[in-house]
């Protein structure tokens, strides 16, 4: 059975020593979170998900969800206490509004608990995740009476939500939605029609489940431009504001899938279930886009958190296990043989995930931190950058966190040889689960499209351009640190290679948008690398200062060889994504489609 | 429902066009099946797969194994019947030796059609390939009277083999081995211990199992210097031959795990089951290298052959799936949304997945034939340049088709978005089942280190001098050929990358042996993608003649696009792989065990 201990210890490292947390001492939205008490949370969150929920993700996953012949759904035993209890324990609503029953820490402190509740159990951390999305769409978006209704219990998570985009014809592309809104007259509409897909759609956690659905309003222009947003709860509140009445919206069945099995994904029948309006009519899919952002990063975190923990399990067995003999002679004569942990290349395997790892929760606190500016700083400059940031590198982020996500959970059950295949050792799930990751909220073709097309392009390169100055001016302010100077390597290269590209970019992707789109899948790698070769430069900078007041650990000492592996081991990869990105898309689009 | 139709066309193509499948017309083993026979016992073959054993591939993985309470196993509906025509068209001994009722074809036929077998139904088809595998050890080893007793019901697949070499406590460190074997004083033995993960290891499609067990003499020296080969019948066969007594072998349990649900792993409990010694005392692990050989390219070929069948159905999905507009605008206007083959991204995917298939499977094609002579030529020069390159290519093989394959799944799968996560669609079946390929027969990082450790030393280099000789022939002799030209480039900087490795290691392996162990991944891929370089530029070669004659067809002219395609965007990945490995062992070895 796998385990899991939270990183606190490198979330708070993160926060104090690489992104001077002390600096928002005074910022609204900071203030109520001095960095004791982010770290007394966490440490909290840590201790809750470790000890209530991850012993749940092994049996969930065997178990599954069952649904019954009258369209309910059970989860896998034990969930529903354990939902009730982090209910109870304000962890659903921990950044949520106090006006509604949430908890008012900052939300990028519930960002960074989500790494923790995924890494324990990615399933069940999905249906307060969903919750949570749900939320924020409702808070940008929805009229205060709505609010008024649903979000005190919302917020808590005592009822929960997800989002209805999906059906049977149409996934990435929404103008091809066909569901139903007729107006009732009274404000409310009729909503006819079937999504799939909905993850937590149906279930036995929460009295309540509140759907957030996109649908066309009868008369409503084609495309996306005819796309609204509605509330559409499962059972509709009576005056008391108690679910009564059964809502027109039934379970058809659910999907039997290659992972996540712990999380229902329904097919929903709606039938003329009620539904209100939220934002404008026809402006669904802006409002949607709410929730879809932020359930973006919240996937960007799914990949780093199967990650972590299957590093975690695989590190484990190599210094646990024990097979062959180091290659320089038995390390340690007197056994059998010696552990793992001897051999460079189960080394390689580990190192690449962790220096993953750690580079990527560093980019995670730095967005999680933008984010909380781009929602709370009264300076509309510092809103307008922190936007730019975030649009940019939610993308970036989902791209390429679930893909190396993936594959590290690979690499972490190559680790344990014929163990990592067999269930019952845990490594397999992690890589079915984390599977997913790389195809909902937009497949990661689709993240690089976004990117590309319009990322960069927007306000000018704005954003982009100020992400290369950030760098540049690191790179320059840092020039005379000769201790820093072993580890530029890899920063300054990648960076070469994102420039270049996105000049290429800008260049040949007008005249002709196919090498757009041939380009795209590398560049957001390339993307990824570099930011995460930014990050390595800056949290070396962070352990060498610390070393330098003589107040340094074992953990923050192994930062400076994951650093040099990553330069040496990973950055390297840019030269051949910059490669492969400036081939063009004539090759890509030479033959016909039924070549195929 | 995925679907698969054998690339029958294209395995002639590279036999004839690309290898001059004539030039061996009156060559010993090959001179039974002039081209002709071999195009019709593969379309026979083919035939077979596709209509009786692939639509036995999904519901044989929802089904799985079923283990009773006496030990014996049940396989999945449809297996029992499907195996009996299998040996009964004689498709299990088709290269079987006539003398134990084998069709007596040429050994590589049975390697290529191993590649629409597994395409067909990888849980399947391990039940024969495994089968062979004791086959070829035996012919090898065993004593002639070993051989008439067993081997009739063994190579027409009447009674099916195993591989018992792991144990709990050791897989790829065999020295570790305890189970044992106590002479009889009759020339056999009792043989007591606990195999794991013993594929095929109890099932009900034959009347008889063979088991190959490795086990320890008493006395025996430690190590892998002490470990002998034996046979052991599930049932002790009669004076007529027939299974009649038990044999104190009992499956003790079947593992549940990630993919081939339709092939049992079994847990076997020995006590004191009679068994025959194989070849010498104390150089089993000598006779099982025959079947480890034989296991590891059949290995191999799986990878290859669920890219192939992965590949097939994800670009069936692309050309029926519409979702989204051209970038360049709509493709088909009159349609609500384009086909996603019109998109470079999906284009990408399914390129990668197909430059890899093509040229996996003329280095397959290659290397049957290289085996061909190995075992049947009569000059001894020419059998040993064969073993060498088979000895060079297996681990290379083993390694990169199944990393590729695997991922190739993964890329598939992604294709199909969603619907590539629920089972239904099959495709997630192929990422699970593509998994063990990376573990078994040895994991891929000891494939890695056996390339480097092993077979580029062995002989002072000899193998991979001819290897880099033969390369740079053809592209000495090649020089002139202005068609060529352009296609030359993957494969010349491919080489100078590889060339370049091996001098490196040559001089820093041996200065540090952990040097070796770290580059050898690495270096195993940039192998790899070096010999596919150089199928491409063979298979263009022979193309363009094709096209010269104006005898093309569509598959033909699309390997032009291919090659080109490998170049501009698979060969480039030789650059990072080469400054990867050259990277050394230092920063890999320098965190103490407990910073892991």
């Amino acid at each position: 059975m796998p385990t899991y201990k939270a990183p606190v210890n490198d979330t708070v490292f993160l926060l104090r020593d690489v992104f001077d947390y002390e600096k928002y001492a005074n910022a609204p939205g900071f203030s109520e979170a001095p960095i004791d008490v982010v770290e007394a949370v966490l440490s909290e969150g840590a201790k809750f998900v470790e000890e209530v929920v991850q012993p749940l993700n092994r049996t969930g996953d065997l178990e599954g969800c069952k649904r019954h012949a009258d369209g309910s759904v059970t989860t896998p035993k034990g969930f529903k206490e354990a939902y009730k209890a982090l209910v109870e324990g304000g962890w659903v609503g921990l950044a949520g509004d106090p006006k509604y029953g949430g908890q008012g820490l900052p939300h990028f402190l519930a960002v960074l608990f989500e790494e923790y509740q995924v890494s324990a159990n990615l399933a069940f951390a999905m249906y307060p995740g969903l919750t949570n999305g749900a939320v924020a769409a409702m808070m940008a978006h929805a009229s205060d009476e709505l609010k008024t209704r649903f979000l005190p219990k919302l917020t808590t998570g005592e009822w929960t939500g997800t989002m209805n985009l999906t059906e049977p014809h149409c996934g990435t592309d929404l103008g091809l939605i066909k569901t139903k809104a007729v107006p009732h007259g009274d404000g409310s509409y009729a909503i006819t029609g079937q999504k799939i897909f909905i993850s937590a759609g149906e279930h036995d956690l929460a009295d309540n489940i509140i759907h957030l659905v996109l649908a066309r309003i009868e008369g409503a222009p084609q495309g996306v431009k005819g796309i609204s947003l509605f509330i559409v709860p499962k059972f509709l509140p009576d005056a008391d504001g108690k679910p009564s009445q059964s809502n027109g919206v039934v379970c058809g069945s659910i999907e039997h899938k290659m992972g996540i099995h712990g999380n229902v994904t329904a097919v929903l029948n709606y039938d003329g279930a009620k539904g209100w309006l939220v934002g404008e009519e026809h402006r669904g899919l802006n409002a949607m886009f709410v929730m879809m952002n932020g359930a973006r990063l919240g996937v960007a975190v799914q990949g780093l958190a199967i990650s972590e923990v299957a590093y975690q399990n695989a590190a484990a067995y190599a210094k646990d296990r024990r097979q062959g003999r180091s290659l320089k002679g038995p390390a340690e004569p007197d056994k059998a043989a010696d552990l793992l942990i001897v051999h460079p290349d189960v080394r390689r395997m580990l190192l690449e995930i962790r220096a993953f790892n750690e580079a990527a929760r560093a980019l995670l606190v730095s967005v999680a931190l933008t984010q909380e500016e781009a929602l709370t700083s009264p300076d509309p400059n510092v809103r307008q950058a922190a936007d730019d940031r975030l649009g940019l590198m939610t993308p970036v982020m989902k791209g390429v966190f679930t893909d190396c996500g993936f594959m590290n959970a690979v690499k972490a059950q190559q680790v344990l040889g014929g163990h990592g295949y067999i269930a019952e050792w845990g490594m397999e799930q992690f890589v079915r689960d984390a599977r997913i990751a790389m195809i909902y909220e937009g497949a990661n073709g689709v993240q690089a499209l976004d990117l590309v097309g319009r990322k960069l392009p927007k306000d000018g390169g704005r954003a982009v351009m100020a992400f290369f100055g950030e760098i540049g001016q690191f790179l320059a302010a840092s020039k005379a640190d000769a201790a820093l100077a072993p580890y530029r390597g890899g920063l300054e290269s990648a960076l070469g290679h994102l420039q270049q590209a996105t000049l290429w970019l800008s260049k040949n992707g007008l005249a002709d948008p196919d090498n757009a789109g041939a380009a795209s899948y590398d560049y957001m790698h390339l993307f990824g690398l570099t930011a995460l070769a930014y990050m390595w430069a800056r949290v070396v900078k962070a352990a060498l200062a610390r070393q330098a007041k003589g107040d340094s650990t074992p953990e923050i000492d192994a930062k400076l060889t994951l650093a040099r592996f990553f330069n040496e081991r990973m950055a390297p990869e840019t030269g051949a994504q910059f490669a492969r990105l400036t081939a063009g898309a004539a090759t890509l689009m030479a033959l016909p489609a039924e070549a195929f």
